[in-house]
């Protein structure tokens, strides 16, 4: 979400001439936006991507831009695809980086296997969100899973992704993904009680498209799609920023899911604060331990060369993401006890 | 390291202007700085400081710039204290961040307490670096510990924390420190063979006056000065982006150490990728199991209210430092074994 706060700067005519200079390049659908500023880059330094949210206000990450590949507007949000110096391609929504080449494993992979790897055998599994891809190929790593649905709000995400980021999009070529376009909770309100083993959804931030994916009407549906000792595992912000996030978060699902309720995290250098946690609940029926993965994968993976070898998760940084520093622990303890 | 990379900005007349108006305070001593250009100062966004180096090009983390404590230039670096607006204040060295108030519990209590925690009752300890104090504070809520010894090179440093940090400086104020202003590599070859429990090496990083730190004749020293079993931190820079480094260090103190020899790792928002790691080895002698703390903290703290209580660092939170993710464990196992 960029904004206009004292001392930061929208990308100029000049940054603009110059990412026209390196050679812009749009994707046809959004020939009429790019003819339009785009004023919706964050640029507060000449040349870089700068991430400034109210978010996380007073601090930016900055990435040096080699090459604007794409710029648009959805229907939902602003979509920016970069080239970066360092991170590879970048892809941007809202002025908030979902990922980037470099570091995309760690979320993606912690985010999928940290439910997965929690219950034997899962079998039917909804990915909310994720248009990029990356959730799918994970899941499809699972040789066990029969069926992925997926429900995207944003077509265009899964074109750019598509077209620029083709070892994320892989996921969308698994057979036994159902793509459904539209919003998450309309979904899930036409779910039948208790079809899923698991639900994971890879949302944005709380604000924008993803808002009503942090609230407590969100988490009753999942609930109910679950079978009983099934699994959901969210996004849930950062332990150094937004604790008042989490513990919303934390107390709702204690009430909701009668299972497990447990808060796990990982290392990603371009998210803010440097790391991103997730939110692990099972409902109420077979009893599921988080930190003690009883479904390995590795060795047994679906293994696909397009989708190459998992980089960063293993069952030892599994049971190692629910470990808590004192602070957060403090606070969550206080509201899953 | 600010470098004049194409689209890094240097801090221009009008940033400085600006910074004067928000008013800047020097400390006596270095008003003949002042009066010159704050040219060591990267910052790439007007109000902000931003942290470029050639250690992590193509990316940097900034802050909003309050108000300017201090600036001036010691024998060894350029030093710059700051109020950000979100992070507490900020300590600067050589256009590094080296703490801040909101997240220098994570740094400072892992470094310490992953090697304290990992043998049964220190009694000697080497403090090399670490000028702030922030080491010592955590040092100091040892019971065990007799004798603190502090080899810093930089003297300005601790006035400057001192002066700024009362919080993290408290650690200077134990009677148990002894402190050494000088070269941390001549220290060590004048201590008697075997003499301490515990050497903590709280360095900035291998570019500047700490170069020698992260080299083989410094380790070697280091283990010498070792009693049989004894332990040895050091900062070992961020597995997402300093790999070469990580093998070089972990190659040589593999050949060095002839017990145990770990890397670990924690969350630290503002260091560079969101993380820093900790190189963790012994001597040969009583075997050190880094993974699972042999020394509880916690309860049993020298508790001191001018301290206060540990935020970050548990039992839990010290055996998870050890799992890495699957790129980083490769690479480091490869070496180790």
């Amino acid at each position: 979400m960029a904004t206009e706060e004292s001392g930061v700067k929208r990308l100029g005519e000049e940054e603009e001439k110059n990412n026209n200079e390196n050679g812009v390049t749009l994707a046809a659908e959004t020939k009429e936006n790019a003819t339009t500023k785009p004023d919706f880059i964050s640029s507060v330094i000449p040349g870089w991507f700068s991430e400034i949210s109210p978010l996380w206000p007073g601090e930016a990450h900055s990435l040096k831009v080699e090459k604007i590949l794409f710029q648009g507007r959805s229907d939902y949000q602003d979509i920016l695809v970069f080239q970066s110096s360092t991170y590879g391609k970048v892809l941007v929504l809202d002025g908030v980086i979902q990922l980037t080449e470099r570091d995309e494993c760690a979320y993606q992979e912690m985010i999928t296997h940290l439910p997965l790897c929690s219950i034997p055998n899962p079998k039917k599994v909804l990915v909310i969100g994720g248009g990029d891809g990356g959730v799918l190929r994970e899941v499809s790593r699972h040789s066990s899973v029969e069926q992925i649905d997926h429900c995207e709000i944003d077509k265009m995400v899964i074109d750019v992704a598509k077209q620029f980021f083709p070892d994320v999009a892989v996921g969308h070529e698994d057979p036994r993904v159902n793509l459904h376009i539209g919003d998450g909770v309309a979904f899930l309100k036409a779910v039948p009680e208790g079809t899923y083993d698991a639900v994971i959804v890879d949302s944005s931030d709380p604000i924008g498209p993803a808002e009503e994916l942090f609230k407590r009407p969100f988490f009753e549906l999942v609930a109910k799609a679950l079978r009983p000792g099934g699994v959901v595992s969210t996004q849930a912000e950062s332990i150094w920023l937004h604790m008042h996030i989490i513990e919303d978060i934390v107390a709702n699902c204690r009430e909701i899911f009668k299972g497990s309720v447990k808060y796990a995290w990982t290392t990603v250098p371009t998210y803010p604060s440097g790391l991103m946690g997730f939110m692990l609940c099972s409902t109420e029926g077979p009893a599921v331990d988080f930190k003690h993965p009883v479904n390995p994968i590795g060795a047994n993976q679906d293994t696909c060369k397009s989708k190459g070898p998992l980089k960063f998760y293993n069952p030892e940084i599994h049971t190692a993401a629910f470990c808590l520093p004192s602070f957060a622990k403090k606070v969550i303890d206080s509201k899953t006890k």
